[in-house]
Order: structure tokens, then sequence, then C-alpha cells
């Protein structure tokens, strides 16, 4: 088979994003992917549902105007107010959100039903982790935390710091030490993964952690194999990767490095000019 | 006299700004004060000089369009890139930005020439408050460092967690215990002064802490008698305040309440549009 030699967009308001390409690259080494960063703007956790899905349809307009077959809204915040906004605009190409693979994986982990998600406060706010578990399992109970100033702490590359550790311990030492318990959290924010380190010292060995990330990544195999998209095995060696962002290269690149976990070329990344839809 | 009755235009990224304000309201309190917080584009810290001066020039002129005799730019970053410009833009009244009046502050504290100034990343990179105490001071040593984390320490509210004492111990400890430790700290960014004695604990009592906030309603307070500006007396009573956001009220008004020390109903706070000039 020929397959579909198209790139696969990935849209996320900053940089926390790259953990989800990261996994997506890891999971699917013959795709070519664009990435789009709207650090003008970030962070989206912070805004209003309205300014989230006017700044996500500017954003996904510029991936299909570049021709991906597939778009995956790679934040959180995005995903949980304009997932289906954005299915419903860009019908042509499947969209992906970070939201129902989490929480699949959240109902798949959990033995007590007791499921615990942290986010941003937009995403918290919006509810739709909840709805998403409670859709796959009405009877669990949910504990949703904002956990806002993780995103700072994740940018400044703290991810071992004892400021962090202090935070973690702000946010989820007395929830995870008491006897109701959750035994799985759920990283609510792309930003998260790099923090998994001082999450899991704050919590314990015993809870699972589940990344929406690898969960996502997942998710956008599934789907691409279903809508018969893949490249097809011919193209063969790493994923090529192109990235855009609508602010300083030289930031995206050095704390883009942090999520992405491997270099990236300040030169390799395009400044874009996002214009309202 | 008379006096002038037309309100003072107060620019910020967010709601940081909200100290120079409260300093402002404190010092003269026959004024009436319109305030407009870019909440839906916050924060100005890390983006590119060249897209906060684009939006510091549509804030402004939003001001302008409301009458203003004053416009105050209440954000180290805004000010750091954009004061000039907007001068030059609005040649029909004063602005005052908050680097000048905290680089003379910071000189008229240090008896050891040595000066420390934390800030956003985008205020240091801009580098302004280095030239600003260079031209009053010229063989001033002056040590700049970028403290990310602390605007969503303070805009969490985390005035006196351990988080906030770790991260100020990471930014400041080993500098302010060093023998060749400055004598004086500017706080070059609207949001540090909550943090004050958290950063005051860290530093010792020794060292002068300079708040630009104060130091800018001074500089309000000499411009606008210098310009003719001032409302006169005959307006008694507490200083009316205006509030524009170009994002979620509800917000504004829960974290703007640390920054302005006291109450703010969302219903007196506006949602605007701020569109390309």
């Amino acid at each position: 088979m020929p397959g579909d030699p198209r790139p696969i967009g990935v849209f996320d308001s900053g940089m926390g994003g790259l953990t989800v390409l990261k996994a997506l690259v890891a999971r699917l080494p013959h795709e070519r992917f664009i990435y789009l960063g709207d650090t003008a703007r970030l962070p989206y956790g912070t805004k209003s549902a309205e300014t989230v899905q006017a700044y996500a349809l500017q954003a996904t307009r510029l991936l299909l105007d570049h021709g991906v077959k597939m778009l995956v809204i790679a934040c959180n915040t995005a995903s949980a107010v304009s997932l289906y906004l954005l299915q419903e605009a860009w019908q042509k190409v499947p969209v992906i959100g970070v939201i129902e693979p989490g929480a699949r994986a959240g109902v798949a982990a959990t033995r007590n039903r007791r499921i615990a998600v942290i986010a941003t406060e937009g995403t918290i706010k919006g509810g739709a982790y909840a709805r998403a578990i409670r859709k796959l399992m009405s009877d669990a109970e949910i504990v949703q935390r904002p956990c806002q100033v993780f995103v700072a702490l994740a940018e400044e590359g703290w991810t071992q710091s004892p400021a962090t550790l202090a935070a973690a311990e702000h946010y989820l030492g007395p929830l995870f030490r008491s006897p109701s318990a959750p035994d799985t959290l759920v990283l609510g924010c792309t930003h998260f993964p790099v923090l998994a380190g001082v999450i899991r010292e704050t919590i314990g060995g015993a809870v699972a952690l589940v990344d929406s990330a690898e969960t996502t990544s997942l998710a956008v195999a599934e789907a691409l194999a279903r809508a018969g998209l893949e490249s097809g095995a011919g193209a063969s060696g790493e994923a090529a990767m192109r990235f855009f962002a609508t602010d300083s290269p030289e930031r995206f690149a050095r704390v883009g490095a942090i999520f992405l976990g491997r270099e990236i070329d300040p030169a390799s990344v395009e400044l874009v000019d996002l214009r309202p839809v």
C-alpha cells in the first residue's frame, strides 16, 4: 500500500504539548508532524472558554492550510473547551483531543474507583475530565484539583527542585495521605509529565500515574489505522518534525527542549502570525 | 483652581499592576483611575519585544479613547520595551513607566553601589533596568535575575508558602549570602511586592527593598503637578476606580484582590476587546 504521506498537525498553547509530540514520534516513527505552539498568547489555562475557542480555531486553520491529514489537540485546556467545536468546524479531518484518552486510561487503571485529576484552572473549571470519566464509570469518585503553579515550575525546568516538592506537597500531600485516597492520578496538563518524579515522591509508589501524552499517542495510532491514513511503512527512519510558534523561536527552542526531551534548533522554529477566523 | 477631572489610565498585562494602582490611590485620593488588564494575553514577561509593543499600543489606545489625561504603564515588561514607542505615539498625554522610578529609587538606596534587580524574563532580557541605573550611577554593579516562577506563586496567592520560600532561596539565597552581596534589591515586576515578606526572610533585614509601585506613584504625583493636571482638591473622599479586562472578569476580581489588597466586585469589571492598531 502507498500510504498517506501528509503530515499530522499537533496544536498546543505553547511548549507543553511537546510531551505529546514526543510520545507520538516514539509510537509513529514513519509519520511527519507539524507542531504549532501559540506562544504569543499562552497560557490558555487561565483564560475563558470563549477566548480559548477563538484561539484554537485560528491555530488549527493554519495547520489545515498546511495540508495536515489529522489534528491532535495536545493541550488539555483547548481540548476541554473546544474539541467538539473543532470537530464540527473541520469535518474533513479527524480531530483528536487529550481528555478522552486520559479519562479512559484513568478508568482502566483504578481499582478503588477513586480518580484524582490535576490540571490547569481552565481545564478543571470546564469539568471535561469529570464528564469523560463519568461517562465510562458512572459511580467513580472524582477529585479535581487545579495546579497552576506546576505550569511555571515545569517551564522553568525545575523538575527536581525543593520548590516543586513543596508545591506538590501543598497540592497533593494531604489528599493522598487520607484514608479515602484515590489510587489513580491523571496528569491533565501536558506540562506535568516532566514533574512526574516529584509527584511520585509525594503521592507514593502505589498510585497509578496516568500520563495523557502516552494515552493520546495510542488514540492517534488507532484513529490513523481506522481511517486508513497511515503513512505506509516505506518512509523508514525517524519521524520528521516541523515547528511553528507565534512568538520567540529562541524561547520555544530552549523551553521546548525540556518537554520534547531533546535539543531543538531555534533556526528550525518558524514564526507565524494567527489571524481571526 | 478647578483642576482637571479626567481620569488617569493605568495599563498592565494583567492583575500585577494593581499593586501600582493601590499605591496611586493611596497617594492621590482625589483622582479617578481607569485600569486595563490585558488578561486574555498575559503574561507579557515571556513574550518578544515586538509582540508586547503591539499589545501595549492597542491597550493604551483604548484608554485614550476613554479620555484619560495621563498613561501609567504599570507593567515592567511593557515599560521596558515600549515606553519610548508609546511616548512617541501618544504625544498629547504624559506616559509614565515603572522602570525609571524603580531605578532612581534603587540608586538612592544603595551604599555599596551594588544593586540587584529581579524581574520577568522579558524585562531582564531587554536590559532596561541596567540601562536606567547606569545612566544615574555609571559605576554601579548590577546583578539581574529573571524570577519567572515568582509570577505564578504571586498569582496563586502563595505569599507565605514553603514553595515560595524554596523558590526565593533558589533565586536569591546564594547571591545575598556572598561576600560581595548587593545591599539593594529592586522588585522589577509588579507581582513581586506581595511576596516581599518571603523575599525579606531570604535576603535578610539589612538589604533595601525597592518596590517600584511606591516609587512610580511618586513619579506620577510629580508629573501631574508639573503638567498642571491635578484633579483639584474639590473632589474629596476616596479615589474612584474603574476596571477593564480582556478576559474573565471573575478571575480578574479574584486574583486582582491579592494585588489590590481589597475586594473587587466581578460585576465592576468590564470585558473589552483589543484590536490591532
